[in-house]
Protein backbone atom coordinates (compact mmCIF):
# COMPACT_ATOMS: atom_id res chain seq x y z
CA UNK A 1 0.00 0.00 0.00
CA UNK A 2 1.12 3.43 -1.18
CA UNK A 3 2.14 4.85 2.52
CA UNK A 4 2.54 8.32 1.33
CA UNK A 5 0.29 10.76 3.39
CA UNK A 6 -0.91 13.69 1.56
CA UNK A 7 -3.97 14.61 3.34
CA UNK A 8 -4.62 14.65 7.21
CA UNK A 9 -8.25 14.95 8.81
CA UNK A 10 -8.78 16.33 12.19
CA UNK A 11 -12.28 15.73 13.36
CA UNK A 12 -13.38 17.06 16.57
CA UNK A 13 -17.37 16.81 18.05
CA UNK A 14 -18.27 13.34 16.51
CA UNK A 15 -20.20 13.62 20.08
CA UNK A 16 -21.57 16.35 20.01
CA UNK A 17 -21.23 16.92 23.82
CA UNK A 18 -17.39 16.37 24.11
CA UNK A 19 -16.31 20.12 23.46
CA UNK A 20 -12.74 19.57 23.67
CA UNK A 21 -12.47 18.24 20.07
CA UNK A 22 -15.27 20.86 18.79
CA UNK A 23 -13.11 24.16 20.25
CA UNK A 24 -9.87 22.87 18.77
CA UNK A 25 -11.31 22.56 15.83
CA UNK A 26 -12.41 26.15 15.95
CA UNK A 27 -9.25 27.62 17.22
CA UNK A 28 -7.03 26.14 14.72
CA UNK A 29 -9.73 26.88 11.90
CA UNK A 30 -8.31 30.70 12.80
CA UNK A 31 -5.02 29.23 13.57
CA UNK A 32 -4.37 27.05 10.44
CA UNK A 33 -0.67 27.40 10.90
CA UNK A 34 -0.82 24.93 14.08
CA UNK A 35 -1.89 21.95 12.29
CA UNK A 36 0.00 23.12 8.98
CA UNK A 37 2.76 20.20 8.09
CA UNK A 38 5.15 20.87 4.66
CA UNK A 39 4.55 17.48 3.32
CA UNK A 40 0.66 16.99 3.67
CA UNK A 41 -2.56 18.99 4.09
CA UNK A 42 -4.68 19.37 6.71
CA UNK A 43 -7.92 19.68 6.92
CA UNK A 44 -10.50 20.17 9.80
CA UNK A 45 -14.65 18.79 10.69
CA UNK A 46 -16.53 19.47 13.03
CA UNK A 47 -17.67 15.71 12.67
CA UNK A 48 -21.56 15.93 14.50
CA UNK A 49 -22.46 19.56 14.09
CA UNK A 50 -26.52 18.67 14.80
CA UNK A 51 -25.03 17.47 18.44
CA UNK A 52 -22.86 19.92 19.29
CA UNK A 53 -25.61 22.60 18.59
CA UNK A 54 -27.85 20.96 20.87
CA UNK A 55 -24.79 19.54 23.36
CA UNK A 56 -25.74 16.04 22.93
CA UNK A 57 -23.70 12.82 22.51
CA UNK A 58 -25.71 12.57 19.17
CA UNK A 59 -29.65 12.92 17.80
CA UNK A 60 -30.60 9.35 16.92
CA UNK A 61 -27.39 7.28 16.85
CA UNK A 62 -23.88 7.48 17.94
CA UNK A 63 -22.01 8.72 14.76
CA UNK A 64 -18.74 6.91 15.84
CA UNK A 65 -20.78 3.43 15.24
CA UNK A 66 -22.31 4.31 11.92
CA UNK A 67 -18.98 3.86 9.44
CA UNK A 68 -19.24 0.08 8.71
CA UNK A 69 -18.95 -0.35 5.29
CA UNK A 70 -22.18 -2.43 4.93
CA UNK A 71 -23.97 0.38 7.01
CA UNK A 72 -22.47 3.19 5.02
CA UNK A 73 -24.11 1.87 2.16
CA UNK A 74 -27.23 0.65 3.64
CA UNK A 75 -29.97 3.62 2.22
CA UNK A 76 -32.53 2.44 4.68
CA UNK A 77 -30.08 3.70 7.50
CA UNK A 78 -31.91 7.19 7.44
CA UNK A 79 -31.56 8.30 10.99
CA UNK A 80 -29.41 11.61 11.66
CA UNK A 81 -26.29 10.35 12.55
CA UNK A 82 -26.47 7.24 9.72
CA UNK A 83 -26.78 10.78 7.53
CA UNK A 84 -23.98 12.46 8.44
CA UNK A 85 -21.72 9.48 8.66
CA UNK A 86 -23.07 8.96 5.02
CA UNK A 87 -22.01 12.84 3.84
CA UNK A 88 -18.71 12.10 6.09
CA UNK A 89 -18.07 9.47 3.46
CA UNK A 90 -18.44 11.64 0.70
CA UNK A 91 -16.47 14.20 2.46
CA UNK A 92 -13.65 11.82 3.30
CA UNK A 93 -13.94 8.62 1.94
CA UNK A 94 -15.38 6.70 -0.15
CA UNK A 95 -14.26 4.41 2.34
CA UNK A 96 -13.51 1.67 -0.19
CA UNK A 97 -11.00 3.84 -2.00
CA UNK A 98 -10.80 7.28 0.21
CA UNK A 99 -9.58 10.36 -0.51
CA UNK A 100 -8.34 11.27 3.11
CA UNK A 101 -5.19 9.50 4.03
CA UNK A 102 -5.71 9.31 7.65
CA UNK A 103 -8.40 10.45 10.19
CA UNK A 104 -7.19 12.18 13.92
CA UNK A 105 -10.48 12.28 16.07
CA UNK A 106 -10.99 13.71 18.75
CA UNK A 107 -12.83 12.70 22.15
CA UNK A 108 -13.53 12.77 26.24
CA UNK A 109 -14.42 10.69 28.69
CA UNK A 110 -16.23 11.04 32.03
CA UNK A 111 -13.55 8.26 33.31
CA UNK A 112 -10.06 8.73 34.72
CA UNK A 113 -8.42 7.44 31.55
CA UNK A 114 -5.69 10.46 31.33
CA UNK A 115 -4.28 10.75 27.89
CA UNK A 116 -5.41 7.97 26.26
CA UNK A 117 -3.87 6.55 22.46
CA UNK A 118 -6.69 4.52 21.14
CA UNK A 119 -6.01 2.77 17.67
CA UNK A 120 -7.50 -0.43 15.44
CA UNK A 121 -4.81 -1.27 13.55
CA UNK A 122 -1.40 -2.89 14.35
CA UNK A 123 -0.02 -1.57 11.36
CA UNK A 124 3.47 0.08 12.37
CA UNK A 125 2.11 3.63 11.44
CA UNK A 126 -0.59 3.78 14.17
CA UNK A 127 1.67 1.96 16.49
CA UNK A 128 4.85 3.85 15.52
CA UNK A 129 2.45 6.86 16.58
CA UNK A 130 1.38 5.63 19.65
CA UNK A 131 5.18 5.04 20.64
CA UNK A 132 6.11 8.34 19.52
CA UNK A 133 3.19 10.33 21.18
CA UNK A 134 4.13 8.21 24.47
CA UNK A 135 7.72 8.97 24.26
CA UNK A 136 6.89 12.49 24.42
CA UNK A 137 4.05 12.17 26.75
CA UNK A 138 4.78 9.26 28.61
CA UNK A 139 2.28 9.66 31.53
CA UNK A 140 0.18 8.90 27.94
CA UNK A 141 -1.82 4.75 28.00
CA UNK A 142 -1.76 3.09 24.61
CA UNK A 143 -5.36 1.57 24.10
CA UNK A 144 -5.89 -1.26 21.46
CA UNK A 145 -8.85 -2.27 20.36
CA UNK A 146 -8.47 -4.17 16.80
CA UNK A 147 -10.79 -3.87 13.93
CA UNK A 148 -10.61 -4.64 10.05
CA UNK A 149 -10.96 -1.43 8.82
CA UNK A 150 -13.93 -1.88 6.19
CA UNK A 151 -15.61 -3.64 9.20
CA UNK A 152 -14.93 -0.85 11.79
CA UNK A 153 -17.74 1.24 12.49
CA UNK A 154 -15.19 4.20 14.18
CA UNK A 155 -14.93 7.89 12.08
CA UNK A 156 -11.04 7.45 11.65
CA UNK A 157 -11.49 3.71 9.69
CA UNK A 158 -12.71 6.38 6.96
CA UNK A 159 -9.12 7.04 6.11
CA UNK A 160 -7.23 5.30 3.60
CA UNK A 161 -4.48 4.11 5.91
CA UNK A 162 -7.49 4.30 9.46
CA UNK A 163 -6.77 6.83 11.70
CA UNK A 164 -5.79 7.61 15.51
CA UNK A 165 -8.12 8.64 18.17
CA UNK A 166 -7.14 10.74 20.94
CA UNK A 167 -9.41 10.35 24.48
CA UNK A 168 -8.70 12.26 27.14
CA UNK A 169 -10.54 12.41 30.90
CA UNK A 170 -12.03 12.49 33.29
CA UNK A 171 -14.12 15.76 32.10
CA UNK A 172 -18.01 16.27 32.04
CA UNK A 173 -19.37 16.22 29.24
CA UNK A 174 -20.88 19.82 27.84
CA UNK A 175 -17.62 21.72 28.99
CA UNK A 176 -14.40 22.49 28.73
CA UNK A 177 -10.92 22.38 31.02
CA UNK A 178 -7.59 23.72 29.75
CA UNK A 179 -6.02 20.77 30.86
CA UNK A 180 -7.85 18.20 28.59
CA UNK A 181 -8.22 20.84 26.09
CA UNK A 182 -3.99 21.67 25.81
CA UNK A 183 -2.76 18.15 26.43
CA UNK A 184 -5.09 17.41 23.58
CA UNK A 185 -3.47 20.03 21.75
CA UNK A 186 -0.02 18.83 22.44
CA UNK A 187 -0.68 15.10 21.18
CA UNK A 188 -2.10 16.23 17.88
CA UNK A 189 0.94 18.07 17.33
CA UNK A 190 3.21 15.00 18.04
CA UNK A 191 0.72 13.01 15.87
CA UNK A 192 1.05 15.48 12.85
CA UNK A 193 4.78 15.89 13.81
CA UNK A 194 5.37 12.12 13.66
CA UNK A 195 3.23 11.83 10.12
CA UNK A 196 5.72 14.70 8.75
CA UNK A 197 8.54 12.80 10.14
CA UNK A 198 7.41 9.77 8.27
CA UNK A 199 6.18 11.11 5.10
CA UNK A 200 9.63 12.22 4.74
CA UNK A 201 11.87 9.42 5.90
CA UNK A 202 13.06 10.59 8.78
CA UNK A 203 10.95 7.76 10.67
CA UNK A 204 12.04 8.50 14.02
CA UNK A 205 14.09 6.05 16.80
CA UNK A 206 11.34 4.23 18.35
CA UNK A 207 11.30 1.04 20.42
CA UNK A 208 10.49 -2.41 19.16
CA UNK A 209 7.46 -2.72 22.00
CA UNK A 210 5.83 -0.67 24.73
CA UNK A 211 3.30 -1.85 27.11
CA UNK A 212 -0.47 -1.21 26.73
CA UNK A 213 -3.93 -2.63 26.93
CA UNK A 214 -6.17 -4.31 24.40
CA UNK A 215 -9.85 -4.03 24.81
CA UNK A 216 -11.56 -7.43 26.26
CA UNK A 217 -15.15 -6.72 26.35
CA UNK A 218 -17.46 -4.45 28.40
CA UNK A 219 -19.29 -4.78 31.65
CA UNK A 220 -22.84 -4.14 32.44
CA UNK A 221 -24.20 -2.36 35.44
CA UNK A 222 -26.61 -4.61 37.53
CA UNK A 223 -30.00 -4.50 36.62
CA UNK A 224 -33.38 -5.54 37.98
CA UNK A 225 -36.11 -7.23 36.12
CA UNK A 226 -37.84 -3.97 35.55
CA UNK A 227 -34.53 -3.65 33.64
CA UNK A 228 -33.24 -0.10 35.71
CA UNK A 229 -29.85 -0.44 37.32
CA UNK A 230 -29.80 -1.27 40.67
CA UNK A 231 -25.48 -0.37 41.38
CA UNK A 232 -22.81 2.14 40.59
CA UNK A 233 -19.09 1.76 40.47
CA UNK A 234 -17.68 1.01 43.71
CA UNK A 235 -15.96 3.55 45.06
CA UNK A 236 -12.52 1.44 45.26
CA UNK A 237 -12.77 1.05 41.44
CA UNK A 238 -13.64 4.81 40.49
CA UNK A 239 -10.95 6.41 38.65
CA UNK A 240 -8.82 3.75 38.91
CA UNK A 241 -8.55 2.69 34.73
CA UNK A 242 -5.89 0.69 33.95
CA UNK A 243 -5.67 -0.10 37.36
CA UNK A 244 -6.01 -4.18 38.10
CA UNK A 245 -8.71 -5.52 39.02
CA UNK A 246 -8.17 -9.29 41.02
CA UNK A 247 -10.78 -11.82 41.86
CA UNK A 248 -12.77 -10.84 44.55
CA UNK A 249 -12.09 -6.84 44.10
CA UNK A 250 -15.42 -4.81 44.77
CA UNK A 251 -16.67 -4.11 41.11
CA UNK A 252 -20.36 -2.50 41.99
CA UNK A 253 -22.13 -1.18 45.06
CA UNK A 254 -25.86 -1.23 45.12
CA UNK A 255 -28.24 1.95 45.60
CA UNK A 256 -28.25 -0.01 49.52
CA UNK A 257 -24.65 0.34 49.69
CA UNK A 258 -23.57 -3.46 49.63
CA UNK A 259 -20.89 -4.63 47.52
CA UNK A 260 -20.90 -6.90 44.97
CA UNK A 261 -17.08 -8.05 43.63
CA UNK A 262 -15.37 -9.36 40.61
CA UNK A 263 -16.17 -12.73 39.62
CA UNK A 264 -14.12 -13.48 37.28
CA UNK A 265 -11.02 -15.48 37.83
CA UNK A 266 -7.95 -14.07 36.41
CA UNK A 267 -7.15 -10.32 36.95
CA UNK A 268 -8.11 -8.16 34.87
CA UNK A 269 -7.41 -3.75 34.33
CA UNK A 270 -10.46 -1.80 33.62
CA UNK A 271 -11.14 1.18 31.41
CA UNK A 272 -14.03 3.59 30.51
CA UNK A 273 -14.48 3.26 34.10
CA UNK A 274 -18.42 5.35 35.03
CA UNK A 275 -18.48 6.69 31.53
CA UNK A 276 -21.53 8.98 31.24
CA UNK A 277 -22.33 7.88 27.67
CA UNK A 278 -22.37 4.07 28.01
CA UNK A 279 -25.33 4.93 31.11
CA UNK A 280 -27.69 4.51 28.51
CA UNK A 281 -26.66 1.04 27.45
CA UNK A 282 -25.77 0.41 31.04
CA UNK A 283 -21.91 -0.80 30.72
CA UNK A 284 -20.41 0.08 33.98
CA UNK A 285 -16.83 -0.19 32.59
CA UNK A 286 -14.34 -2.00 29.73
CA UNK A 287 -12.22 -5.23 30.86
CA UNK A 288 -8.23 -4.75 28.88
CA UNK A 289 -6.08 -6.96 28.85
CA UNK A 290 -2.70 -5.93 29.35
CA UNK A 291 -0.10 -6.23 26.40
CA UNK A 292 3.02 -5.89 25.23
CA UNK A 293 2.73 -3.90 21.65
CA UNK A 294 5.10 -5.08 18.96
CA UNK A 295 6.44 -2.01 16.53
CA UNK A 296 6.17 -4.31 13.18
CA UNK A 297 9.39 -3.65 10.82
CA UNK A 298 8.41 -1.87 7.45
CA UNK A 299 9.58 -3.17 4.11
CA UNK B 1 -46.84 31.07 60.78
CA UNK B 2 -48.04 27.87 61.68
CA UNK B 3 -43.87 26.07 62.53
CA UNK B 4 -45.71 22.71 62.50
CA UNK B 5 -44.48 20.32 59.62
CA UNK B 6 -47.01 17.58 58.45
CA UNK B 7 -45.81 17.16 55.03
CA UNK B 8 -42.09 16.78 53.68
CA UNK B 9 -41.10 16.26 49.98
CA UNK B 10 -37.82 14.80 49.01
CA UNK B 11 -37.44 15.60 45.11
CA UNK B 12 -34.60 14.26 42.83
CA UNK B 13 -34.04 14.69 38.83
CA UNK B 14 -35.73 18.07 38.80
CA UNK B 15 -32.37 18.59 36.17
CA UNK B 16 -33.09 14.79 34.43
CA UNK B 17 -29.41 14.12 34.07
CA UNK B 18 -28.30 14.40 37.62
CA UNK B 19 -28.35 10.79 38.29
CA UNK B 20 -27.87 11.26 42.15
CA UNK B 21 -31.12 12.30 43.05
CA UNK B 22 -33.17 10.28 40.56
CA UNK B 23 -31.88 7.37 42.53
CA UNK B 24 -32.20 8.04 45.82
CA UNK B 25 -35.60 8.68 45.48
CA UNK B 26 -36.15 5.03 43.44
CA UNK B 27 -34.10 3.66 46.67
CA UNK B 28 -36.52 5.42 49.09
CA UNK B 29 -39.20 4.24 47.59
CA UNK B 30 -38.38 0.71 47.71
CA UNK B 31 -37.00 1.49 51.41
CA UNK B 32 -39.29 4.05 52.46
CA UNK B 33 -38.21 3.37 55.98
CA UNK B 34 -35.01 5.43 55.90
CA UNK B 35 -36.76 8.66 55.19
CA UNK B 36 -40.01 7.99 57.61
CA UNK B 37 -39.73 10.27 60.72
CA UNK B 38 -42.63 9.78 63.47
CA UNK B 39 -43.60 13.50 63.62
CA UNK B 40 -44.16 13.53 59.57
CA UNK B 41 -44.88 12.40 56.35
CA UNK B 42 -42.55 12.30 54.10
CA UNK B 43 -43.00 12.05 49.86
CA UNK B 44 -40.80 11.37 47.25
CA UNK B 45 -40.96 12.43 44.22
CA UNK B 46 -39.37 12.39 40.83
CA UNK B 47 -39.74 16.30 39.53
CA UNK B 48 -38.61 15.92 35.48
CA UNK B 49 -39.38 12.66 34.63
CA UNK B 50 -39.52 13.56 30.93
CA UNK B 51 -36.10 15.09 31.18
CA UNK B 52 -34.63 12.09 33.08
CA UNK B 53 -36.41 9.63 30.66
CA UNK B 54 -33.82 11.27 27.81
CA UNK B 55 -30.53 12.15 30.49
CA UNK B 56 -31.13 15.78 29.73
CA UNK B 57 -31.22 18.93 32.12
CA UNK B 58 -34.59 19.50 30.58
CA UNK B 59 -36.60 19.36 27.59
CA UNK B 60 -37.53 22.65 26.59
CA UNK B 61 -36.64 25.15 30.17
CA UNK B 62 -34.94 24.83 33.33
CA UNK B 63 -37.69 23.31 35.20
CA UNK B 64 -36.10 24.85 38.37
CA UNK B 65 -36.83 28.17 37.20
CA UNK B 66 -40.19 28.05 36.74
CA UNK B 67 -41.90 28.41 40.05
CA UNK B 68 -42.51 32.35 40.63
CA UNK B 69 -46.02 33.14 41.42
CA UNK B 70 -46.57 34.37 38.04
CA UNK B 71 -45.01 31.64 35.65
CA UNK B 72 -47.27 29.29 37.60
CA UNK B 73 -50.48 30.94 37.04
CA UNK B 74 -49.10 31.91 33.00
CA UNK B 75 -51.65 29.65 30.96
CA UNK B 76 -49.31 30.91 27.66
CA UNK B 77 -46.52 29.24 28.75
CA UNK B 78 -46.82 25.42 28.44
CA UNK B 79 -43.13 24.45 27.60
CA UNK B 80 -42.96 21.16 28.90
CA UNK B 81 -41.04 22.02 32.25
CA UNK B 82 -43.81 25.28 32.61
CA UNK B 83 -46.74 22.49 32.40
CA UNK B 84 -44.75 20.71 34.68
CA UNK B 85 -44.22 22.97 36.71
CA UNK B 86 -48.03 23.85 36.94
CA UNK B 87 -48.50 20.10 37.94
CA UNK B 88 -45.86 20.17 40.41
CA UNK B 89 -47.78 23.24 41.49
CA UNK B 90 -51.27 21.09 41.89
CA UNK B 91 -49.41 18.17 43.60
CA UNK B 92 -47.17 20.18 46.03
CA UNK B 93 -48.81 23.22 46.63
CA UNK B 94 -50.65 25.30 45.49
CA UNK B 95 -48.32 28.01 45.83
CA UNK B 96 -49.95 30.59 48.01
CA UNK B 97 -51.40 28.09 50.14
CA UNK B 98 -49.56 24.96 50.16
CA UNK B 99 -49.97 21.58 51.21
CA UNK B 100 -46.49 20.43 51.23
CA UNK B 101 -44.92 22.30 54.25
CA UNK B 102 -41.30 21.67 53.16
CA UNK B 103 -39.24 20.94 50.29
CA UNK B 104 -36.00 18.88 50.27
CA UNK B 105 -34.40 19.70 46.37
CA UNK B 106 -31.72 17.07 45.12
CA UNK B 107 -28.89 18.66 43.13
CA UNK B 108 -25.33 18.04 41.59
CA UNK B 109 -22.75 19.96 39.93
CA UNK B 110 -19.64 19.35 38.03
CA UNK B 111 -18.15 21.93 40.12
CA UNK B 112 -16.09 21.69 42.65
CA UNK B 113 -18.79 22.53 45.02
CA UNK B 114 -18.72 19.36 47.75
CA UNK B 115 -21.76 19.38 50.06
CA UNK B 116 -23.34 22.83 49.14
CA UNK B 117 -26.02 23.60 51.38
CA UNK B 118 -28.45 26.16 49.31
CA UNK B 119 -31.32 28.38 50.83
CA UNK B 120 -33.11 31.03 49.92
CA UNK B 121 -34.12 32.59 52.99
CA UNK B 122 -32.60 33.59 56.32
CA UNK B 123 -35.61 31.65 58.52
CA UNK B 124 -34.81 30.48 61.35
CA UNK B 125 -35.73 26.50 60.02
CA UNK B 126 -33.64 27.08 57.01
CA UNK B 127 -30.42 28.26 58.96
CA UNK B 128 -31.25 25.71 61.84
CA UNK B 129 -31.18 23.18 59.50
CA UNK B 130 -27.76 24.55 57.44
CA UNK B 131 -25.96 25.05 60.80
CA UNK B 132 -27.34 20.86 62.00
CA UNK B 133 -25.97 19.54 58.89
CA UNK B 134 -22.62 21.38 58.83
CA UNK B 135 -22.45 20.25 62.69
CA UNK B 136 -22.96 17.22 61.47
CA UNK B 137 -20.72 17.22 57.81
CA UNK B 138 -18.06 20.29 58.38
CA UNK B 139 -16.83 19.81 55.12
CA UNK B 140 -20.42 21.56 54.20
CA UNK B 141 -20.69 24.72 52.89
CA UNK B 142 -23.69 27.23 53.29
CA UNK B 143 -24.70 28.95 50.66
CA UNK B 144 -27.46 31.73 50.43
CA UNK B 145 -29.39 33.34 47.72
CA UNK B 146 -31.94 35.13 49.29
CA UNK B 147 -35.22 35.69 47.54
CA UNK B 148 -39.05 36.06 48.16
CA UNK B 149 -40.73 32.89 48.39
CA UNK B 150 -43.98 33.26 46.25
CA UNK B 151 -41.13 35.39 44.02
CA UNK B 152 -38.45 32.41 44.06
CA UNK B 153 -38.68 30.56 40.72
CA UNK B 154 -36.83 27.31 42.23
CA UNK B 155 -38.95 24.46 42.71
CA UNK B 156 -38.27 23.92 46.58
CA UNK B 157 -40.05 27.97 46.71
CA UNK B 158 -43.32 25.44 46.71
CA UNK B 159 -43.00 24.53 50.24
CA UNK B 160 -45.44 26.47 52.62
CA UNK B 161 -42.40 26.87 54.49
CA UNK B 162 -40.18 27.10 51.61
CA UNK B 163 -37.05 24.27 51.44
CA UNK B 164 -33.42 23.79 50.94
CA UNK B 165 -31.43 22.28 48.09
CA UNK B 166 -29.04 20.09 48.80
CA UNK B 167 -26.42 20.37 45.77
CA UNK B 168 -23.03 18.12 45.59
CA UNK B 169 -19.95 18.02 42.75
CA UNK B 170 -17.82 17.40 41.10
CA UNK B 171 -19.55 15.15 39.39
CA UNK B 172 -20.55 14.60 35.52
CA UNK B 173 -23.85 15.03 34.20
CA UNK B 174 -25.89 11.81 33.57
CA UNK B 175 -23.59 8.78 35.76
CA UNK B 176 -23.88 7.53 39.79
CA UNK B 177 -20.76 8.32 42.12
CA UNK B 178 -21.21 6.51 45.17
CA UNK B 179 -19.42 9.14 47.10
CA UNK B 180 -21.63 11.86 45.87
CA UNK B 181 -24.80 9.63 46.25
CA UNK B 182 -23.80 8.24 50.00
CA UNK B 183 -23.09 11.88 50.93
CA UNK B 184 -26.37 13.67 49.55
CA UNK B 185 -28.29 10.50 51.53
CA UNK B 186 -26.18 11.15 54.35
CA UNK B 187 -27.15 14.89 54.55
CA UNK B 188 -30.83 14.13 53.72
CA UNK B 189 -31.05 12.11 56.46
CA UNK B 190 -29.47 14.85 59.04
CA UNK B 191 -31.91 17.32 57.49
CA UNK B 192 -34.89 15.14 58.33
CA UNK B 193 -33.70 14.17 61.66
CA UNK B 194 -33.31 18.27 62.20
CA UNK B 195 -37.02 18.75 61.04
CA UNK B 196 -37.87 15.74 63.60
CA UNK B 197 -36.26 17.44 66.37
CA UNK B 198 -37.57 20.73 65.81
CA UNK B 199 -41.13 19.31 65.37
CA UNK B 200 -41.12 17.78 68.40
CA UNK B 201 -39.98 20.48 70.18
CA UNK B 202 -36.83 19.55 71.09
CA UNK B 203 -34.36 22.16 68.59
CA UNK B 204 -30.80 21.08 68.60
CA UNK B 205 -27.82 23.29 70.27
CA UNK B 206 -26.80 25.57 67.39
CA UNK B 207 -23.88 28.16 67.02
CA UNK B 208 -25.80 31.96 66.77
CA UNK B 209 -23.48 32.48 63.52
CA UNK B 210 -21.35 30.59 60.75
CA UNK B 211 -19.21 31.41 57.94
CA UNK B 212 -20.98 31.13 54.35
CA UNK B 213 -21.60 32.64 51.26
CA UNK B 214 -23.73 35.38 49.86
CA UNK B 215 -24.66 34.39 45.88
CA UNK B 216 -23.50 38.10 44.64
CA UNK B 217 -23.47 37.43 40.03
CA UNK B 218 -22.93 35.02 37.22
CA UNK B 219 -19.99 35.66 35.32
CA UNK B 220 -20.13 35.49 31.51
CA UNK B 221 -17.62 33.28 30.18
CA UNK B 222 -15.73 35.59 27.07
CA UNK B 223 -17.06 35.97 23.45
CA UNK B 224 -16.26 37.25 20.10
CA UNK B 225 -18.83 38.92 18.00
CA UNK B 226 -20.52 35.82 16.80
CA UNK B 227 -21.22 34.67 20.02
CA UNK B 228 -18.79 32.01 20.41
CA UNK B 229 -17.18 31.33 23.47
CA UNK B 230 -13.78 32.46 22.93
CA UNK B 231 -12.29 31.33 26.88
CA UNK B 232 -12.65 29.27 29.34
CA UNK B 233 -12.14 28.64 33.29
CA UNK B 234 -8.19 29.26 34.01
CA UNK B 235 -6.58 26.30 35.09
CA UNK B 236 -5.49 28.03 38.54
CA UNK B 237 -9.34 28.74 39.15
CA UNK B 238 -10.72 25.15 38.10
CA UNK B 239 -11.91 23.35 41.32
CA UNK B 240 -10.96 26.26 43.47
CA UNK B 241 -14.92 26.86 44.57
CA UNK B 242 -15.45 29.23 47.31
CA UNK B 243 -11.34 30.59 47.18
CA UNK B 244 -10.78 33.85 47.66
CA UNK B 245 -10.10 35.40 44.02
CA UNK B 246 -8.28 38.50 44.06
CA UNK B 247 -7.98 41.59 41.75
CA UNK B 248 -5.53 40.37 39.08
CA UNK B 249 -6.12 36.32 39.48
CA UNK B 250 -6.69 34.90 36.76
CA UNK B 251 -10.09 34.09 35.86
CA UNK B 252 -10.00 32.65 32.20
CA UNK B 253 -7.79 31.31 29.77
CA UNK B 254 -8.51 31.89 25.43
CA UNK B 255 -8.24 29.15 23.15
CA UNK B 256 -5.32 30.38 22.50
CA UNK B 257 -3.70 30.27 26.07
CA UNK B 258 -4.06 33.77 26.74
CA UNK B 259 -4.66 34.36 30.25
CA UNK B 260 -7.98 37.02 31.34
CA UNK B 261 -7.36 38.34 34.85
CA UNK B 262 -10.09 39.48 37.66
CA UNK B 263 -10.67 43.22 36.84
CA UNK B 264 -12.91 43.66 39.86
CA UNK B 265 -11.45 46.03 42.76
CA UNK B 266 -12.35 44.36 45.61
CA UNK B 267 -12.21 40.19 46.39
CA UNK B 268 -14.92 37.50 45.36
CA UNK B 269 -15.04 33.98 46.19
CA UNK B 270 -16.18 31.74 43.27
CA UNK B 271 -18.79 28.99 43.05
CA UNK B 272 -20.47 26.97 40.57
CA UNK B 273 -17.09 27.05 38.78
CA UNK B 274 -17.20 25.46 35.27
CA UNK B 275 -20.79 24.14 35.54
CA UNK B 276 -21.80 22.29 32.45
CA UNK B 277 -25.31 23.37 32.76
CA UNK B 278 -24.59 26.98 32.81
CA UNK B 279 -22.45 26.90 29.10
CA UNK B 280 -25.79 27.15 27.44
CA UNK B 281 -26.32 31.02 28.47
CA UNK B 282 -22.34 31.09 28.53
CA UNK B 283 -21.96 30.95 32.32
CA UNK B 284 -18.46 30.18 33.48
CA UNK B 285 -19.00 30.96 37.24
CA UNK B 286 -20.68 32.75 40.23
CA UNK B 287 -19.00 35.14 42.53
CA UNK B 288 -20.06 35.05 46.31
CA UNK B 289 -19.24 37.57 48.48
CA UNK B 290 -17.70 35.45 52.12
CA UNK B 291 -20.47 36.14 55.16
CA UNK B 292 -21.41 35.22 58.44
CA UNK B 293 -24.82 33.60 59.12
CA UNK B 294 -26.82 34.68 61.67
CA UNK B 295 -29.48 31.99 63.30
CA UNK B 296 -32.08 34.28 64.33
CA UNK B 297 -33.74 33.49 67.66
CA UNK B 298 -37.17 32.65 67.34
CA UNK B 299 -40.42 33.56 68.81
Amino acid sequence: MNEQIKNVAITGGTHGNELTGVHLVKHWSENPQEVKRDSFATELHLANPEANQVVRRYIDQDLNRQFNIDDLKNQSLQGCEQQRAKALDAILGPKENPRVDFIIDLHTTTANMGMSLIFNTDDPLQVGMAFYIKQKMPEATLFFNPSERLEDNFLTSLGRLNGFLIEVGPIAQGLLNYQVYSDTHTAVMHALDYLELKNTGQTPDLPMQMGGYRFTKKIRLPENEEGDITAMIHPNLQNKDYEEIRPGDPLFITLGGETIPYQGDKAVYGAFINEAAYYDQHIGLSFMEKINIELKQEG
